[in-house]
């Protein structure tokens, strides 16, 4: 690889990293209010156990900003704000609904969606810079997060029929 | 399906249907800035391939509106905003760079995934709520999303040798 396009490419690299760290801190926070809300035990369980997940995915953050040697440091990011918020506005708008659990069900995937999307591309992009480290902690977050996906996704083809059960 | 909880879902459908529309709108819109600021061949042609599918998308969505007897219409997206805000901003800042194409490329993968999760949600309430042609066609746009979700990680890995070679 060019020197030239290896520098930007770390650039880019930290810019991606401070974003999604920042959202991680952010999701961390919004889970144990998910949770609360949510009307299934199981979808209950799905929250808390990503929760814990999610600490350590930003342990591992931490662990890919100190191979690169630079500090541990959040960035602004919209994107994550917006999902969230979208996230709450379903959650108050259905509270008290039996379609609430497919509501949340479908914050979540959104959620999961923009972190597959950000590993993914750090993944591929530590790849090039030669951080071998780097990579194996970025894919083992990476495969949580497809996993929750697609737990959530089994979730939501049960979760209609059994709120209507509940309700 | 309890009639109380296909109610409920049915507003949840629209609520989410809306917030799609919205969000097209807006990245059919963006589609031809990306494709305008990128420096290779090819990913010039996935933005400009993907602006004439997403019309395509655009329709479909208003098929759906027509199926369950709603005007089209959208409803503000923050999550897209935010997803294209970031964009945006990783465009003016490595304009010039050599880098300049892996961070669009990151940007218009969040975008898919964004489009993944959404459709995917509607597709599943979609067959709860029994909308069987609702169902071909939101499976239609969740595989053309998924499979430029593909094409951009293929050029994702390219793109950065093939910038450098530029520079």
């Amino acid at each position: 690889m060019a020197k030239k396009q290896s520098k930007h490419l770390q650039d880019l690299f930290l810019d991606t990293l401070k974003d999604i760290y920042f959202a991680e801190q952010k999701i961390v926070k919004a889970l144990p209010k998910m949770q609360k809300a949510a009307q299934s035990k199981d979808l209950k369980a799905g929250f808390e156990k990503h929760r814990k997940e999610t600490e350590g995915q930003i342990d591992r953050l931490e662990r890919v900003f100190s191979i690169i040697k630079e500090p541990a440091k959040g960035k602004k990011c919209e994107a994550i704000l917006g999902i969230l918020k979208e996230g709450d506005e379903i959650a108050k708008e259905f509270k008290g609904s039996p379609a609430l659990d497919a509501g949340l069900i479908s914050a979540a995937q959104a959620v999961e969606h923009y972190e597959i999307a950000r590993y993914g591309t750090l993944k591929t992009w530590a790849q090039e810079l030669g951080l071998t480290d780097a990579v194996r902690l970025l894919e083992q977050t990476l495969a949580e997060e497809k996993k929750t996906d697609a737990t959530l996704s089994q979730l939501a083809e049960t979760s209609v029929n059994l709120s209507a059960e509940a309700a």
